[in-house]
């Protein structure tokens, strides 16, 4: 028998509880022996669950129970969950986790503290839900190098761009819509201002280049300023407005920012719609891949965490093959202004501004829109480089968002 | 210092070489050591290759060697590749592979075989080129019972789908045009026909089901009755046809087949499209997940070979963990009468025949096409309650598929 203690019995701990519960028969044929939830912290109790004996108040129980050998973390926030996690990875317990903000806050700490203890702390879940995407990056990327990382992170906001695109619809009716279906929560700030992306492209980026960039430090913008305008806009232009994380290295440096982009449908992520998430990562020998599923969601994130325990439980996962992480200093980062990709820009104007928006764009692309208005795309340029261009014609943009192609 | 050896120096065979050769640090340091291409077996020498002299002819000089640890198999064929495979196992050399025709025909053998001797038998790259997808299944997807495998698992036909939907191309001239593109075979029967994704389907349905069945058994039709007008068809209902492998388990026994199919765009596979491989699983807990990739090609093909290189190499693989495949006995697998899904099919006639035929069929939608031509989806039924149903209608129809949705 092999003991397990569950932190937070939440939408995602009550849901890993159903997965090892309902798949029992799979698991203990995957680990060789039965799996057995010994511990529930939670402040709350359950007396009608099946598990509800197995609640406690107190993480001390669990730290001091040598028989527990794994904890899964699904506390959601900062704290107290890096203090639990820390002690488990001291009691020399596995740690495995669904909870973004700890790892992109204390990920390259708690990588050091579990080698140091000879222990494992996984993290699949914290991206992209129950998406395999942390582990595919470690062993079946492991024969490329990654060359960069664009995804749709966030599920609300896939929704509320996808709902505004099909139906012509605002964003704040949209929000609401997401509210009632219980995609976004009362306070949907984390998602439609983009840090919860931002939390999970800098987890990417870890894993894709070794430095760990604090999540609140890097260019962020949300979908608050997109209009049905846009997105109808965007399909004009064939393609669809999508909140995109997005890491690459530039010059030795690491590049991460969360931003609307215009995605053309040449690009797979331009048919990730609805709520789901996809990843596509960009790698020197595989070309490109793209992971897509459900990114949010108990069952599919709880998925994700057991697979974690798996992993452990069933002797594969090591402490050896952890990933080393340093925090990023100063020189490890690089500025959002030296991203060059293609661009779009909306501008009011004749055919003769049009001529020279082109010209000035380096562009062969352009569509005119209702109102005088016309679409240029520019050549790959960085945002700089396209003021500078653009300042040359007089001509004053409307809309300008980056294109991933 | 690690010693392997490669079987086959054609297109995958170097494209390995080139993986590690190119990705050697990054190799290195995964494996904790160096890695060593010490043989090389082939019919022909290559004395300009920086790696011509580790060129042998003999198998025996391979096997004979202690020191080499693995042996990587991209012969191409199931003679004497099996035999080889075999001979390796058995002197206790791990074996990884790209040979889908040896892993869908014996692989349950081989298996057995290498857990006889304790070491590894892996078979990434025998299932869409580059993309993950056997890892996945066994490591992120452990978690979760796998209810069906629905893909595009041949580049080939899937450009000429693509094109002939894209410009209104005849079949014929498209087969042409990807042959001048290298994406065919001057005898493109096993693409075209189908064999090739039949191979790659009893793959995944062993990784699924643990039942290998025999390719050469299961339903195959290819894209060769597939004309412009089909495709065209398809796209006016918002779809398009691809030729899916699929597999799922009905009462208990196995389902695998090759066929076109009417995708529509709520289904990811749908958009996946020239080249590209998409598989998509359904599994009880995530939902489904979509990998999406490069399905074949020299440097996407050899990376997954070298991914199951370092998965052996680093430890991470044992002979433990290799899944258990019984050969399907005739009890074991599902007639193709029993899949139960919606169909299309075209009919000619009027407006009348038209609510016949829907009401007939149990269908919501139907569109009326040129030359008073109708297609009508039927709801979800059996092929065999669909052709009775559709003869008390007295229609004939002119075109009949299974639907993806």
């Amino acid at each position: 028998m092999l003991h397990i203690a569950l932190l937070g019995f939440g939408v995602v701990g009550s849901g890993t509880a159903e997965v090892i519960l309902q798949n029992q028969k799979q698991v203990a044929a995957y680990c060789g022996d039965e799996v057995n939830v010994k511990y529930i912290l939670d402040l709350r109790d359950f007396p009608e669950h099946p598990l509800g004996d197995r609640v406690v108040h107190d993480i001390q129980v669990i730290l001091d129970d040598p028989e527990v050998v794994l904890v899964a973390e699904m506390m959601g926030g900062a704290h107290p969950a890096y203090e639990f996690t820390s002690a488990a990875l001291k009691a020399g317990k596995h740690v495995v986790t669904s909870n973004k903000e700890v790892v992109a806050t204390f990920g390259a700490q708690l990588l050091d503290l579990a080698r140091e203890h000879h222990v494992s702390y996984l993290f699949e879940a914290s991206v992209g839900g129950g998406i395999p995407i942390i582990r595919p990056m470690q062993t079946d990327l492991a024969s490329n190098e990654i060359l960069s990382v664009s995804g749709i992170l966030n599920g609300t906001t896939n929704f509320i761009l996808t709902k505004m695109k099909n139906e012509g619809a605002a964003f704040a009716d949209m929000l609401k819509l997401a509210q009632q279906k219980g995609y976004a929560e009362a306070n949907p700030t984390a998602d439609v201002e983009g840090l919860d992306a931002a939390r999970k492209i800098v987890i990417l980026a870890a894993l894709a280049f070794g430095k760990l960039l604090d999540p609140n430090k890097i260019s962020t913008t949300g979908i608050t300023g997109i209009t049905e305008e846009h997105t109808a806009l965007a399909d004009k232009l064939g393609g669809a407005i999508k909140l995109i994380a997005h890491t690459e290295k530039i010059d030795g440096r690491v590049l991460a920012l969360v931003s609307p982009f215009l995605v053309l449908p040449t690009n797979p992520i331009c048919h990730v719609d609805d709520v789901y998430n996809g990843i596509l990562v960009g790698t020197n020998m595989l070309g490109r891949a793209l992971f897509y599923g459900a990114g949010a969601g108990k069952l599919p994130t709880a998925s994700a965490v057991v697979a974690d325990i798996l992993d452990i439980l069933s002797g594969r996962s090591t402490d050896r093959r952890l990933p080393h992480w340093q925090v990023a200093g100063a020189d490890d980062v690089a500025d959002v202004a030296s991203l060059s990709c293609r661009r779009v820009y909306v501008f009011e104007g004749c055919p003769r501004c049009e001529a020279k928006a082109k010209t000035a764009l380096a562009s062969e692309d352009s569509v005119w829109l209702c109102d005088g208005k016309f679409a240029v795309i520019s050549a790959k340029m960085t945002a700089t480089d396209a003021d500078a261009a653009i300042q040359t014609t007089g001509l004053c943009p409307i809309l300008s968002l980056p294109v991933l192609d």
